[in-house]
């Protein structure tokens, strides 16, 4: 358009759960499904505890090369009711080794155990955990991309048959990338400003650039600053959890995470509800002539 | 206790999201897990219409043999972001007609389709479906049950194969029964009356009953009123949704459910919210010398 000199101008507005886009703190999306992810993490650590008898739960989470949403499960953690093993894309899984971590945990926690995984753990060969049981992953989606699922349910498997007792495998599924009834304030205020920023800086006359997060404090407090980047900078790199992030035996986020995620889920934002139920907004054709 | 003398009393107070009970309107529970299964229900429906992809997503809802839970996504169809099919338990499921049932309405709305089920659906033989192409029910869970899981996998291949495109089996899991966060104000109030009613009650020397609700009306609303049952008249029943509350087709739910089921999920409760995250009541060990 440049060429034939059409007045055009390009402006990206991130989004995206999987928070994998280079040069922005984090992606708009992200810390809402982060919280939905921690929070019903919580919840299922406390349905497992009720029980006297062991219990073993596998939760997987979306992320198929960067294991930011499965470590929000971290968040849970932190608070005392989350999993006791974490494993995320970033590391090669090790079958043997999550087998003698799995058994450590339940023999500790008196026969209860809640481990998360990502969907897109892989082997030192690169080689998905989802393919080692199941045929469930022969597909492909739109994207060319190999569609995983069923993680959860090999691992569940494979304890079942090591430790003898109840398994149940959990997939977030989609549920957790929809789950506007518990959306974080700070996510859905961030993303209506990167929108509305976009839009400004296109006015202005910027193009071929992207709006991001950039992290910083007011008055001793989290603080977000909206600065451009080049899109070309952000196009076809991932960014994954850093390695100084994750705990020295890789099952595990440090408190770096923790301080990372926490600012981003602070708040609660929901649609209205009415008759017990959200109202979600409806975007009304209207024909050209009107 | 009785014959020697001893004076004890016992009262049944009922909870169960399978909302299955004899002689009381509805269950402590059901209305949170209702609540959360519909508003569940709605969101994926909103995510699976945002691409212009053929799209279908078999939901899988707990219920062995009463179909109370499955039927709350009626809830989410009653405001126009529901499944287009629901099978409930009560009635036997028939591959072929589900295959036709789906044929007509992923024609209908153009390559979209949302179905759900319940875990426990059942041809007219008595052979559960998700025995039909898995081997995952072959355990028995500690009431002798046999462990269910895998009805949406196995419907949402049937159709991959008879539809030709992308299906996603979507299982609530146990986050239909612990989703706290978005549990039902009216529930949850009503249990705590129902918790309170059976102690007032024993106390007054009421002994062998369970407290019950029944549905009432006051100033022209929806009003509960609790009241005591026979324990062994409750026991070893099983309350399914009655078939005239079940369209003629035996794929949906007609007003009478959605009468039935408003205003039990009528007002938001969530425990209180601590750095984005819910806080959930700890019980205290105190020892007996204290």
């Amino acid at each position: 358009m440049q060429k034939v000199g059409y007045d055009c101008r390009v402006m990206g507005v991130p989004k995206t759960i999987d928070n994998d886009l280079d040069k922005t703190d984090h992606c708009p999306g992200y810390a809402s499904a982060a919280k939905y992810v921690a929070t019903a993490t919580m919840e299922v650590y406390h349905d497992a505890m009720v029980y006297d008898t062991p219990m073993v739960c596998v939760l997987e989470v979306m992320g198929r090369n960067a294991g930011w949403l499965t470590a929000a499960t971290a968040l849970a953690a932190y608070k005392g009711t989350g999993p006791h093993l974490i494993y995320l894309p970033e590391l090669a899984f090790d079958m043997d080794k999550f087998i003698a971590d799995c058994k450590k945990a339940y023999k500790e926690n008196n026969g209860k155990l809640i481990v998360a995984v990502s969907e897109g753990v892989k082997d030192k060969d690169g080689k998905y955990i989802s393919e080692y049981g199941s045929d469930l992953a022969k597909t492909k989606d739109s994207f060319g991309h190999a569609q995983l699922g069923g993680t959860a349910q090999v691992l569940a498997n494979v304890l079942k048959d090591e430790l003898n007792c109840k398994t149940r495998a959990i997939e977030f599924s989609l549920l957790q990338r929809c789950a506007a009834h518990c959306a974080s304030k700070t996510d859905v205020e961030e993303a209506f400003t990167a929108g509305q920023k976009a839009v400004q800086f296109a006015v202005e006359g910027t193009t071929d650039h992207m709006v991001a997060y950039e992290r910083s404090e007011k008055d001793g407090k989290y603080f977000c600053n909206y600065i451009l980047v080049n899109l070309a900078d952000v196009a076809n790199t991932e960014k994954e959890v850093p390695r100084e992030w994750i705990n020295a035996e890789g099952t595990g986020l440090n408190q770096h995470f923790i301080d990372y995620a926490l600012p981003l889920i602070e708040g609660e934002s929901s649609p209205p509800i009415e008759e017990g139920l959200p109202r979600f907004a409806k975007l009304k054709k209207v024909l050209a002539t009107e």
